[in-house]
């Protein structure tokens, strides 16, 4: 197929008019930064970037693109850990980074409408000043933009009470494969008028068309929130401790935890205080009216206490609430600098079944002899299992993908899901068809090739609409 | 294309196979109920009606109707207001009523399995004992059954807060139009493996699949409700109060209005107690932390003040709240007694619009000498003009035509939609394309051919796939 297409520099001619030089890179040296994002072992080459500033120079790329047949792979910040913007051989990146102004904000409706290389965490902070919150939060926030956001539909630690990127948006503007520009959803609360195609491209991994513009909800700002750090003996301990708190009614904003392997490591690179003996960590937040707070962080360490645990730490103020929150914040960080490649797993299963994958993924580490060190999201039954490793040593790799697999098996065995937050990507496509069966594994399938027939956009990510059927 | 299927007496033969006779229905007079659905004035005889007990007799009911190119129209209670459940002439008419158990409540994670026959209410009834509630309350709960709910996510009273239908879906089991049965999404608060078909499948009116599970999301029981009623001289007041409220970032639970016609109507009927010269009443509810919703109530109750209300009234207890919130509860029933058809609207524009499309709705009734009463949820946006008309006069109904189509083109150019919770089915179908461009129309019409290339499921209903273009 690559025969067919137009030469490169007639490409990069064609593309520079419409963007103009300043806004195309074409060297190697420029494109090298293009070639990777978060996700450890993957690398291609781009034959260019373009960073388009206008909604009409990303539909006269993809028509060129979807003239001359030539795959079009969309980026934002590139923060991404399932090798979802991992550029396709002989496409285009396209980078939407310069499209990073916030358009509207309409206290009225609870709406912000912004560009989709506006960084996640300026949302925020742009919407803080009318009390109002923009609660999803992925750990990239800092550095990540919402247009991938949106597009990975990216959950983060407030998932639990809060929920995730998909429950804030409620319209958008893309480019669709064939170069048309159009809106989904409204600034309605309630919507039903036809099919919930933005419902369909929240998650689509770049995969149907080109997010443009997105329209989010925004929620009250909370005004309080109160912040504990629990340590227990045994992730048993710790798993109680959750179930009796959401028993009680009490739905926290952020209930996360951290294996035992994660809290030496983090104690070891933080220095927050963590008891060397404790088998597991939970980091609890409740957030919202200052009374409600208050009785809720009581009611969560006496929970703690009668399970057990060791040391149950209550947040006096501000500053010790954020050091409290950096156990958690930095296990990834901390757990990253101990071998030269980081692998982090991202399957999730119902909240009752956590313990379960976790002492399956500390079975599955000594098995394989494997340094697997294990934390995430309790409340969501979210867990990132990190295999340090080495991907120059090509043995103790293959372990790896036998470790995988195992826990990508017992995932689904429980119920769960090959991912919950990062994205299928590269790095779970060859997961994917174990946890469809044919018949709704062929449904992704037939909405790819309707909405994308000559298959430009992103190919090769998520599956192959042209595969065999799943074996 | 009729005269390719088979005769309908061996269809009913075969039918009758699948599920036995006793839920089989040919007679005509048994066939009158399953003719119609809430929607006034659309009526058409079904060729017979089945109601399988079992997953496996609705595949094979799809299955035969796949292999013979019959059409199947699925319905629950027959109760949605856009006619999505009126039969197709010769179809078969899938009633899913015996398909009514609750399968499953998982307090550790917050759901609930059940099958699409179950009636909303006894959900939320049987989550209670539990501490856990299922909010999506449309009108009809008491008789509409959830997958029909799901089927055209759903709204009710509860929107602003609490959000809609898909918002608590977590999952669920379909029967393709190829007779495939297949499970979407998963019981993991998050995730992200492929496109969300499960969101896709949420309001699609019975036109992609056939609901034959569904995995509910549930929240903890709010402890404590205020519910307030307040009446003022104008909508602009009422307005400006829910406006305020939105600013202090209280989100009550309910925000419901009456307009001056409709007060009448209530009061005249319920007598509730509303002042004649109210020219807006509005309802309002907070849930949630005792001492929260007092504090909110009071709030609530001294902007409604400060913005000139006639009265305000605090419910002293529930049988007082319950006597309030009929004030709103009745409003459709007092108004259809007044002429012999009742057409009721269901347009939504953003929240800060609704007293411009209010006033509008008012204007169009003088223009076209009609009587439309107003009611709806402020806090949504989502409206309900509804004509009290003579679906017998032939000269009227013009004029109600017209003035629809005046609201629908009002509500479109304030932002809005032209269904906020009632569905497209047939009674929206000739204004979608209003709401929509050429390129997001199209969309809808690749999906619906993507995923049922016979046409066999719900044809003809929220638009035609193999239509011209959008004029």
């Amino acid at each position: 197929m690559a025969s067919h297409r137009i030469e490169s520099s007639n490409l990069v001619s064609r593309l520079s008019s419409i963007v103009g030089k300043e806004d195309l890179l074409t060297e190697p040296e420029d494109l090298v930064p293009y070639g990777f994002d978060g996700t450890a072992a993957l690398k291609q080459s781009a034959v260019c970037v373009v960073t388009p500033r206008t909604v009409e120079a990303v539909a006269a790329i993809v028509s060129l693109a979807a003239a001359e047949n030539i795959p079009v792979v969309t980026r934002g910040s590139g923060t991404g850990l399932s090798g979802g913007s991992i550029p396709v051989d002989g496409g285009i990146v396209l980078c939407l980074v310069n499209l990073d102004e916030i358009l509207e904000i309409d206290p009225a409706n609870l709406t912000m409408l912004c560009q989709p290389g506006v960084i996640t965490k300026a949302i925020d902070d742009a919407a803080a000043p009318f009390g109002l919150f923009y609660p999803p939060d992925p750990g990239s926030m800092k550095i990540s933009t919402i247009g991938g956001n949106v597009a990975n539909n990216s959950g983060g630690l407030r998932g639990l009470k809060y929920g995730v990127t998909r429950d804030y948006v409620m319209g958008m503007e893309v480019v669709l494969p064939s170069g048309e520009v159009c809106w989904l959803g409204s600034k309605c609360v309630k919507d039903v008028a036809g099919y919930s195609m933005k419902d369909l491209f929240v998650g689509s991994e770049g995969t149907l068309g080109i997010i443009t513009k997105v329209l989010l909800k925004l929620v009250p700002r909370p005004k309080a929130r109160r912040t504990l750090l629990a340590s227990f003996d045994s992730m048993e301990a710790a798993a109680r401790t959750v179930s009796e708190i959401i028993e009680k009614q009490i739905i926290p904003c952020t209930l996360e935890f951290l294996d035992r392997k994660t809290c030496r490591c983090v104690e070891d690179y933080a220095k927050v205080g963590l008891p060397t003996e404790a088998a597991a960590v939970v980091l609890m937040e409740t957030d919202g009216h200052p009374s409600v707070v208050d009785e809720e962080a009581d009611a969560m360490a006496a929970i703690a206490e009668s399970n057990g645990a060791i040391t149950v730490e209550k947040a006096r103020d501000e500053a010790h609430a954020t050091k409290l929150a950096s156990a958690r914040r930095t296990a990834f960080s901390a757990l990253a600098r101990i071998r030269p490649t980081t692998i982090l797993e991202d399957v999730t299963v119902p909240r009752s079944r956590l313990v379960e994958i976790v002492s399956f993924v500390e079975e599955t580490g000594r098995k394989y002899d494997l340094d697997i060190a294990t934390f995430g999201h309790f409340g969501d039954g979210n867990v990132h299992p990190t295999i340090l490793t080495d991907e120059t040593d090509t043995e103790e790799m293959e372990r790896v993908e036998h470790a995988l697999s195992d826990i990508i098996d017992k995932t689904i065995e429980l119920g769960g899901t090959i991912t919950g937050e990062h994205g299928v990507g590269l790095a779970k496509k060859p997961f994917l068809p174990r946890q469809f069966s044919e018949a709704s594994f062929s449904l992704l399938r037939q909405v790819k090739v309707a909405l994308d027939p000559l298959g430009i956009l992103n190919p090769g990510k998520i599956f192959d609409p042209a595969g065999e059927a799943k074996s």
